[in-house]
């Protein structure tokens, strides 16, 4: 049975993983009979957004103890993911990958990617394993390996990323950019998907893309 | 359109709302076409759990705060649903419902269902609309209508709902128990299901069931 890795960014598309986005990941790689272990960084959220009222709030929160939520407390720290282990890994989206696993969302010029997130990404890229972004998680790859990816059709973000040496394609929410010499697939989910049951045919095409990919 | 409300209590399995049952019951619903409104209590949880450790955490929580992480802010306090406005509602499972809707998991044997919760059943009820429940969420209609339902096949949980005078029916993950007469239909999704597939599978023919009973 294929192993894949979800890396999580907390609980809640304005500071963490994109709710929707991860249980769907789950749902695509368990219909495929995919089985899958999920990992998140052990360390601070950026901040921790009141998602009724979009404040940002006085607490704290860890990015992994707030994954958990998600993964039903089956996770690891990030620290312990190695590609060795597993045939690919995705990214869900959610401001959380813009604010915990870098810092895209508050210093778009200049950002950076968390380390232990580099060297994820950059641990299956050597391995020649697939690597899987949805909406906002490409800037993840954009940053550390370039290539060519989607985030929608949004020209501001994908300008940046162009900057950076990455081929951004227009993509709609039913359609991935795949790079077949990097084994990277984008899917922009909820950049463009305007409901859950849009996000989930992006999820779909997402993991069975991921899988024509292990095959190779 | 038809129009399906859906209750909340939280977000996490072990303090709040099941998160995969309450993102799949928006993804099946949005598969059939059927517009749907969140909804949660505004108060605090009966308790915030780590979901790493397992541990009870000193922290404060609010449900209808925290159920916002689902709704993507999209989300009502519980005193605004009226029957009126809706086609049917729909509680998905999760220890929230046991804690935060009810207090059947520190007080099973004799257990209260939140006022407003009760009131929403009543008033669904009343109005010959459909009301489904989830995992453990059937617990509170067995204490406000009583009725013909499933939890699965937990025998313990099963002999508490018939003291209080409803008739339990085992069901599988994949089976749907109805009761005709009083529009109930209940699903045992994380209560016997091993996968997340086996949830969306159950939370299906849930919401397929709903729209025959819509339908009358």
């Amino acid at each position: 049975m294929k192993k894949i890795a979800v890396v999580l960014s907390g609980c809640g598309v304005f500071d963490g993983s994109e709710i929707h986005e991860a249980t769907l990941t789950l749902l695509a790689l368990s219909k495929n009979e995919l089985e899958y272990e999920c990992f998140a960084p052990d360390k601070e959220q950026y901040h921790v957004i009141n998602h009724l009222t979009n404040e940002v709030s006085k607490e704290k929160r860890n990015i992994l103890v707030e994954s958990a939520r998600i993964a039903r407390g089956k996770i690891k720290p990030l620290s312990e993911l190695h590609a060795s282990d597993y045939n690919g890994v995705i990214f869900p989206g959610g401001h959380g990958a813009a604010k915990n696993l870098s810092s895209f969302g508050y210093a778009t010029d200049n950002y950076e990617v968390d380390n232990e997130v580099a060297r994820v990404i950059i641990e299956f890229h050597e391995s020649r394993k697939p690597i899987a972004a949805l909406c906002i998680a490409p800037v993840l790859i954009a940053k550390v390996l370039g290539g060519k990816l989607t985030i929608g059709n949004d020209k501001s973000t994908a300008d940046k990323l162009t900057k950076l040496g990455a081929n951004h394609i227009d993509k709609d929410y039913n359609e991935v950019a795949i790079d077949e010499k990097n084994l990277i697939i984008t899917n922009p989910c909820y950049m463009l998907a305007d409901n859950i049951y849009k996000v989930y045919t992006g999820v779909q095409v997402t993991v069975e893309a991921m899988m024509g990919l292990i095959k190779k």
